[in-house]
């Protein structure tokens, strides 16, 4: 039988295979060589020879998959981006030396989370927003106000409740700043090539693109390590991970174990280039079914909008509930838009497949042709 | 087939009936009345109703099992004790206003990080510790430094590493401390009851006897909370946590889904005190079978002793691995000892049976009878 089709926006859609062998796997793992060791991942001591081979074939399957450069670290670390959006200034803020300074351009509801929150640590200044045009566009990097003293610009290079997404980075040299580039890419983090060459670091949940909640990816370049404040907590001090491993407090085995299995599909996939082909396919269907019709909006500017988080309205909310059932009743499934905004909202991250936005613009048309 | 023992400190061994049912519902969850939702408990959006009512019901049998009582708040955070470390001194250090302030007792490995990274936060001192004796006995409680200003005092009732437990539990009203008391309970959580009149907060990792690594139980009471210091990261902001349900950022899922499949399991086994029970038989069993020897030895003072963690050693070290590959072939798994000790450690959680400890003592007798 057909499984539904869950548009949630995270925790959000895995993969079946990859589920189907971690329940294959529950009580008794096998290695590569498939022979079996007579306990779960999830009773694995994270210092032995098992759980090392699942760590290391981890991160060796996402520094191939996301092309991270050599001196570039790979951590593994827990509480999500709204962890983080403590944790990078904590890290990071004080990097230029004197008093710790960062610049943030607000896109939309986590980036200005993140703002918000390194006020506590930092002087952390907007650079630019969106929010006079209601966060439909992102606004011109030409135009952003890049102070001489910040360590780091913040960027939500894909803003999930906003339906926003950077299709390029910034180049910070080439706009005359010596700081370094921070996104938070949780939403579309092997959805699409980064160009490392334009990051410091990067970090996500796992939640939407790599896996289980409960992981949190950090990919951060070498010489940004070493420059906390003292009141960053050890278990979040980008160095003391790094120099452990990740293992400085006991990870979140089984996430990491769970995400390992992602990244292998996503390989079997064809790669990140792969999955952005898809992406670009299944974002394009729905937004043309959107503007096709007279019936469904997104006003997000073209030129923004997310290929992973696709938020529209009905010109006639009254039947929102209507749609929200008919939709549940064929199989398509957390469609509801996030509370702040209403409306609806599909996210069609990595491991919802084409036939699945088939099936949901299908649903739109019929649902406009017997409501319209 | 009988699955191997598996005597890890943590991660450790599970029931397997809790992973044979997270296999069977991996790709569909099943609600209480058996209907099937189309979704695996990592695919749900942690607002959505089956995630809710997964956490409701995992928070109240978990309130039910530890006698939880009303003015206490249950939390589920991510970073485990080594995070805790942390963001304890940063909730509470300053409860009673003026410098933040808290006292340690130390009984090895874990309180001692846990007094070096308050440093960080407050002015952390040593009430007592049990270092000149190796952490072979918990200093008494009548002899303990306990400062008028301190906030709290600091505990870790099992040390896994030492393999030292507080059998009972300070009472600091009749020490004459206004001090609110602080337990990290990490590894004998749920193993035996605590005296919620003596204690202000606790904290665990669940990775020991709750369920996997990635879900860090903290119980505290309400009129503790709301006192963070400034440089408190919202996420860790126990307040903040308290007010939002624990979704303050998205939970780690999985992991409380898990631990809730434990906190059911203990149900059935009859809950905490059926438990205690035999964890009691299960370590008396272990440590006759070393006394009884002139081949193994466990050095902590008999009132000391952990029910949870059992260090040994061989008198013989030459033999350690010889033990430990005829160990493994009797399907008895990670019995080494931590690095920073050495020889061996049976960690005997809630989830071992004992069955378990009988096999290992049949072991260790063949073995002493075939090396000794």
């Amino acid at each position: 039988m057909q499984r539904p089709y869950n548009f949630s926006a995270g925790p959000a859609t895995m993969p079946a295979e990859v589920l189907a062998q971690a329940a294959d796997e529950m009580l008794d793992w096998p290695d590569a060589s498939g022979k079996r060791c007579g306990m779960g991942v999830m009773e694995m001591s994270h210092r032995g020879r098992e759980f090392q081979s699942i760590y290391e074939r981890a991160e060796a399957d996402l520094r191939e998959l996301l092309a991270v450069p050599a001196n570039f670290k790979i951590l593994f670390m827990q509480g999500g981006g709204l962890a983080e959006n403590a944790i990078v200034p904590l890290n990071l803020s004080a990097l230029h030396g004197g008093t710790p300074q960062a610049d943030f351009v607000l896109t939309g509801n986590w980036s200005e989370k993140s703002h918000k929150e390194a006020g506590r640590y930092c002087d952390a200044q907007v650079a630019a927003t969106g929010k006079g045009d209601h966060y439909t566009a992102i606004p011109k990097a030409a135009e952003w106000l890049l102070r001489d003293g910040s360590s780091y610009v913040h960027l939500c290079t894909n803003e999930t409740i906003n339906g926003i997404e950077f299709h390029t980075l910034p180049d910070l040299k080439a706009l005359g700043s010596k700081a370094e580039l921070v996104i938070d890419f949780s939403s579309h983090v092997a959805s699409r090539a980064v160009d490392w060459s334009k990051v410091g670091l990067a970090f996500g949940g796992a939640q939407k693109n790599l896996g289980p909640a409960g992981v949190t990816l950090v990919v951060v370049r070498e010489d940004l390590l070493g420059h906390a404040l003292p009141v960053c907590p050890s278990a979040f001090n980008y160095k003391t991970v790094a120099d452990n491993g990740s293992m400085y407090n006991t990870p979140p085995t089984y996430a990491i174990y769970m995400a390992g299995l992602v990244f292998q599909w996503l390989k079997r996939q064809g790669g990140v280039a792969a999955m952005e082909a898809r992406n670009i396919a299944k974002a394009e269907l729905l937004y043309e079914t959107i503007d096709a019709s007279g019936f469904y909006i997104n006003g997000v500017a073209r030129a923004a909008r997310s290929r992973m988080n696709v938020p529209f309205f009905l010109r006639n909310e009254a039947l929102n509930d209507a749609f929200l059932a008919g939709a549940k009743a064929a199989g398509l499934l957390q469609l509801k838009g996030h509370k702040s905004v209403g409306g609806m909202r599909a996210s069609i991250y990595n491991a919802m497949p084409l036939e699945g936005v088939q099936a949901l613009v299908a649903y739109m048309r019929e649902f406009e042709r017997t409501h319209g």
